[in-house]
């Protein structure tokens, strides 16, 4: 096998661990990731699961970037060259609300899961959900005030107040489909959209 | 000692324990508490710590039921005696912001932690869970239904579209609190209750 090769094989490898690690910490949890339960889901040794990464907070990172850059994917990206303001933010909704409803991750919502287990406790794992979900609230925020200053919303509308309440829509979203399997949940989420955005 | 007094210090024992148990799950989770963990804590054997519960899952459903009679406690209690519809929904939203923004427990809400951990899996936290947080959404839902049939609300106004919005709200500013300390983040909340609720 030439390097080169090699390399494709350890890419895959490590592409592979990594995918296995978002659906496992999105149900346990990333407390609940062990290095053994995925070598056993993969065929591989616990050696060859740590490898790439070196440790398992790495891994861990490896994980939940995954799933970030999936969200971004899912979410962000079919609305990104919308127009910046109320037809944008209104897009994001709707793309978040269809995210829970298709049940993407088996466990839901992988910033709450990994906000949950880590909001309370100092590490790379919490810097790295404080950074995703601030710069995601920020990006509400931002299309919020373009809204407003556009006169889409009303004048007196707070940019940040408008990204905590559609946070939070998704989060109970989430909850409902995952703890009630609420099929009416995205439906409610989303006149609760057209009510708060118009 | 009599068996009467000894019934006391068992109580008091098992008491503490529980108190312990509802801290250690708010900052760690339910699966974070280890019977270990809270003997050294509370200066305790192990037997001593299982031994008033049987087994570490009726410990955790002991823990997770404290926290729900201290959230009525502090959320449902002060504002129950309140006329039905808007006035208590209205009453409701500012003790939940409070109960926030004391920071009540250290790890903050208790159901979105448990909701998170047991979700996607079955057994007795998980149906706990589920009943807890279906009889508050089912409580909202019942004063906002009030509401709307006495004029206070819109008459178009779907009451569990309203529950799934405002308990979103809470989780959105435990998050908030938790993950960035965002001390605004109460006032924030309690003007989208005001957008909400008008």
């Amino acid at each position: 096998m030439s390097p080169r090769s090699s390399d494709v094989v350890a890419r895959r490898t490590r592409d592979a661990i990594v995918e296995q690690a978002l659906l496992v910490a999105s149900v346990d949890g990333f407390d609940g990731l062990t290095i053994g339960g995925l070598a056993g889901d993969l065929g591989l040794s616990k050696a060859g699961v740590v490898g790439p990464f070196g440790s398992k907070q790495e891994l861990q990172l490896a994980a939940f970037k995954r799933g970030i850059e999936q969200f971004v994917e899912l979410v962000w990206e079919p609305v990104a060259t919308l127009p910046a303001g109320l037809p944008r933010l209104k897009g994001i909704c709707e793309q978040w609300i269809r995210y829970h409803e298709r049940r993407t991750l088996p466990g839901g919502c992988l910033v709450t899961t990994a906000s949950v287990e880590f909001d309370a406790r100092d590490g790379a794992l919490r810097d790295a959900v404080a950074s995703a979900q601030g710069r995601w609230l920020t990006t509400l925020a931002a299309d919020a005030e373009v809204a407003v200053r556009a006169g889409e919303l009303p004048a007196d509308t707070d940019p940040r107040e408008l990204a905590l309440l559609i946070n939070g829509l998704a989060m109970s979203l989430n909850q409902s489909l995952l703890l009630f399997d609420d099929v009416d949940a995205p439906d409610r989420a989303r006149r609760a959209v057209a009510r708060i955005l118009g």
